[in-house]
């Protein structure tokens, strides 16, 4: 179990394998703070050498997922200058690239606004569950601003196509759209359907080796950048060690005794 | 306002904000001749560097769009020489290489034929609405010739999966199709679903701020191909700028003080 | 016509033009064995240089298309080794990218169980038409090891988005989702159906000149890698030696002459 820092913005829950983060700023809509992507940033790093976590949870409080950044801080950093800018940008870029690599499986509970740095949090989750009615936009331009840190990880998510419609208009959409673009595994019509696909999906998760699925995350994520034969030589590596090792070992024997291997029990 | 070139094979009509662009060779189809090709490239390099545009509308006289290259062309390259389809051929990808990248929202209104060169040009488009019983294809092979300067862009599109399907078999499909396949992004009923799309979606781009659009727009194109850490360091340097610029200001402000933007009106 | 090898582990069937590869294992559901790997890669080489074959079409005996690994084939590696395990693993691999890159154009038909490997044959067709009751699945990390030669083309082939739901999930899925998941083309009721579609899509092909829909699909596979600039330079060339080539004068003549091209006879 992993020792999780104390947070002020955020609830952290732990359950057999699964840790739920919500974001607990509600008075806001679960606006991204400073001190709450510090916080994130210290839950992910705390949990990611843990291979006795399979899934982390992320949701909003209060029916919202998140509105986007946080306006108190916009106006403190209006005063610290330009460079406060940057730093707060970045932080929040950052926060997003090790959110797209944790090592368990990040599932996204996405109901409410669902806008801007909220949006960008939604593109890096393995598993994206939103209510059919939930609000999602890129409203930044509309803002006389860019999504800066935001629109590489949505194109990423939705390719260029779509991207370049939503963000060059600022366009609101909700969560059956979401599903049709891609963005989002499912679509749900109320809280009941999103907490019985919430259950499904982790049973499905617990089914699965968690050192194959942390090493399978990092193959998939490689397989934009790396070039394909080289991936494919380390790959066979992989596959090589994952098969003679314990979770193979005992995975094969499960199947061939006809029986669920020790990390499905 | 920009200073447009005078065009023989292009209608020109500046609205507030919008430059319409129309392909006029409607005996043809509006066949994508050298000619058309060298005056699209000029109008796009007059409107590049102005910011009171917001939007290109690019659309076909006659009901179609654009049924390809044309064939008296092809026919004088013949005379030519390899050497003037080469040139004829690579001019067409600089066209689409340019469209790709102008800074202001780029719209196509595909009706009736959009064919081999009309369908890259629709692939470049930031926003695309389609008439339901609009012609794509890519008939190239069935001509004995390739998709050349097209192809990439065809991927770029709809991905590889899609792409090569449509490029080896020279299959026709119309627009409810096109937008299933995420090549455009609306397929509209008749010619006045088609207009109040376009009212609509004008009216969107108005609430954007267009250097805030400018930029994110060149953030997005590129995302495909630059390493993400650069190009998040990057865009924080731009966050920083445009918060603290003319727009973010303005933007900022309005949205505290609960009115239209400047740009928006 | 190829002068083809001959297979035990696969049925071999020429006619005018297309070569129809079926895998066959129906006992063991078309487990893909270390024989059969050999076997195809063997039947893609010999196949590859002959222009006069159009298409290669690819399906499993006995109603399954094919389920995976060879059981029995992971048992002999385990006495060998972790290095005999590298090596089976590599040459699927190999298998894959040699299917992907085939110069005809590779269409397959999928029904019952396509897990696993039959999962990764899949996503390298150009053309795929599944029935709506197939089976599809990456149980990979269930048994406790990885997707290591099939998850980079799964990615290629839909996405970082649906692909790291369904690697790490090790979700089963029918044709009716893949088809809307984008990892086959077509979803058929049934095998009347199936055939229908494969005849139709057989006749496209016929229209198209074969050396063009080679050489357009080398370019469409390099439009991933490549940069732009150069692969535009690059189509141009071949757009002006296709054009004045033997496909390209026949196709256009034909054109003029309102008759079907040679290659459509």
């Amino acid at each position: 179990m992993p020792s999780l820092p104390t947070c002020d913005t955020l609830l952290l829950k732990l359950e057999t394998g699964v840790l739920h983060i919500t974001l607990n700023r509600p008075d806001s809509r679960n606006a991204m703070s400073l001190a709450m992507v510090a916080e994130l940033r210290a839950v992910l790093a705390a949990a990611r050498d843990d291979r006795s976590l399979r899934a982390l949870v992320l949701r909003g409080a209060g029916g919202h997922f998140c509105a986007g950044g946080d306006i108190k801080d916009m106006a403190s950093a209006r005063s610290a200058g330009a460079a406060a800018y940057r730093e707060l940008n970045r932080a929040f870029g950052s926060l997003l690239e090790e959110a797209q690599c944790v090592p368990q499986v990040l599932i996204a509970v996405l109901e409410g606004a669902v806008l801007g740095g909220g949006f960008g949090l939604a593109c890096v989750s393995d598993i994206a569950i939103a209510g059919a009615d939930a609000k999602f936009g890129l409203p930044e331009t509309s803002l006389g601003v860019i999504p800066a840190q935001i629109a590489p990880f949505v194109v990423k998510r939705i390719g260029l196509t779509q991207t370049r419609r939503l963000a060059l208009t600022a366009a609101r959409f909700n969560g059956a759209e979401a599903e049709r673009l891609g963005l989002v595994h499912f679509s749900e019509a109320d809280e009941h359907a999103i907490e019985r696909r919430l259950d499904e999906t982790l049973e499905q998760i617990r089914q699965c080796a968690p050192g194959a699925n942390a090493a399978t995350k990092a193959l998939l994520l490689a397989s934009d950048s790396e070039p394909l034969d080289a991936l494919l030589d380390q790959a066979a590596e992989q596959f090589a060690a994952a098969v003679t090792g314990d979770e193979g070992s005992e995975g094969t024997l499960a199947f061939v005794q006809k029986r669920a291997p020790n990390w499905a029990q």
